[in-house]
């Protein structure tokens, strides 16, 4: 059922992220085509419905905050082009397909994953024309959202693993990287369709606790099934994590504290949407998904 | 004189670069330190400068613009160290000084690029909290600048030079390249600064016009730099364009021919400010200086 109604979201996104990336000028042609190959690899397009979901838990129509979704979509597109480099992660796939410096090379994968942080921010400044939407609002979202890919959000997440590599780490300090690495760009997703889509103070406030526990959640899950999913579920090779030396909740905390932990983030994102009605529903359901997944 | 004109401003910038930077969350201090590495490796400011000598043109007050003269430098820098990189340029020497890579590895100066990248972003929107400018003009130069380092302009350009490394292009095609690779950024630079000023129409028109000229008379003079220059004043080595295969106006048209554009552009530029006062003067003697100079 949540994954219908993910879909169904999925097709909206996607119908304007083709339209964006159209819009975008054409040449060279090469990179038009990294930077689609990347953005149309079979994502689930998880995070920009969460902002759709935010807007319409605080009662505002999903068009208004459609080309933020998209922002948030395209500015993960880039992360996980980025993150899959040599001189990064150095993976040869992505969603079951090779990734984008296998297809197009390193130079023109590094210039396509730049392109579409770049036209994040032009989309987002963008929709100020679509009316409906106050400018200062949309500034707010533009702050936050820079934030959230910066030192503070995916940069520093991934600066700190690829620092902590070779040595041992807290269990403390695990989530500190994960709440910047996925936790921060989930948080600015639900808060930019929160803020924009009008949401009190009370109700932002909320939707960031919601947020905040369902990137954890998310987290936890993804480090268990790269240790017990099956490579065609999940898209990656299996084990990939410990290949990479990287730190997972698996390996710091172990598979049975990490089940119960993934649990209770899923529990407590649940509870934080206690006082919104059935208008959060998808929220409610993608909480109790994200840790229920097998891919 | 102008180089005077251009210390005084740079200086103002150096300030205001220091402040954001130490803003920055502090973890962990090695991507910090790659930040600062570039920010502060002896950049001119010449970017930012005409930032805020496009506001003072217009009789805006410079400290108004001076947020976004900081992103506009920030941007430059992130796309220095990452035109650096060895899937791109592979350079050792920037400025006279080993390139962040060299410096910091690959993994880190990639990450340090795309946070300075995200930081402009930041702190563009970040100045509606200092006042005196209207959310609806912030949010025109979010899009503006974001454009400009899209496919549009900086990223375009690089792509179109990585695919014409191998062919030889015309002079039209080269203009193409560098009215994206360089021009992008003079001409967001400046508009930046005119639009936040509370330019009119026409002098928006004017100034525009002005920064595309400029940008051209400064890339034609590199390029001239790149093989009559000495490695001690341009901070890089000498005839790295040629090595790298690079399509320059001295190799496109020749040295004479080269010399000459440089010197139209430039008188060009200088036209389009006619009917504007001696509060246009610092772009007046930039437009000079830029093709006289020797570094």
């Amino acid at each position: 059922m949540f994954l219908q109604a993910l879909a169904a979201k999925a097709e909206t996104i996607d119908a304007a992220l083709d339209r964006y990336l159209r819009q975008a000028s054409e040449n060279p042609p090469v990179i038009h085509e990294a930077m689609r190959y990347s953005v149309f690899a079979g994502g689930k397009r998880l995070r920009p419905a969460l902002t759709l979901a935010a807007a319409q838990a605080v009662g505002a129509p999903e068009r208004l905050v459609l080309p933020a979704a998209c922002a948030i979509e395209l500015i993960h597109t880039y992360s996980l082009i980025h993150d899959d480099l040599p001189a990064m992660d150095n993976d040869d796939l992505r969603r079951g397909k090779p990734t984008n410096h296998r297809v197009f090379g390193e130079a023109v994968a590094l210039l396509a994953g730049s392109a579409l942080f770049a036209l994040a921010f032009e989309v987002l400044a963008g929709c100020r024309r679509d009316g409906g939407l106050a400018a200062e609002r949309i500034l707010a979202v533009v702050e936050e959202v820079a934030a959230a890919c910066g030192t503070a959000g995916l940069i520093g997440g991934q600066a700190l693993d690829v620092v902590s590599v070779s040595r041992t780490v807290s269990e403390a300090e695990l989530e500190a990287v994960h709440r910047a690495k996925t936790g921060a760009l989930f948080r600015a997703a639900v808060r930019a369709g929160a803020v924009l889509g009008g949401a009190s103070p009370v109700q932002l406030e909320r939707l960031t606790v919601f947020a905040e526990h369902f990137g954890l959640a998310f987290q936890i899950t993804d480090d268990i099934l790269d240790v017990t999913g099956y490579a065609e579920q999940t898209g990656k090779a299996v084990g990939s994590d410990a290949r990479n030396r990287k730190h997972t909740y698996v390996s710091v905390c172990g598979l049975e504290a990490a089940r119960r932990r993934g649990a209770e983030s899923s529990a407590a994102a649940l509870a934080a949407l206690e006082e919104f009605g059935p208008e959060a529903d998808f929220l409610r359901q993608a909480a109790e998904f994200i840790v229920s997944r097998e891919f």
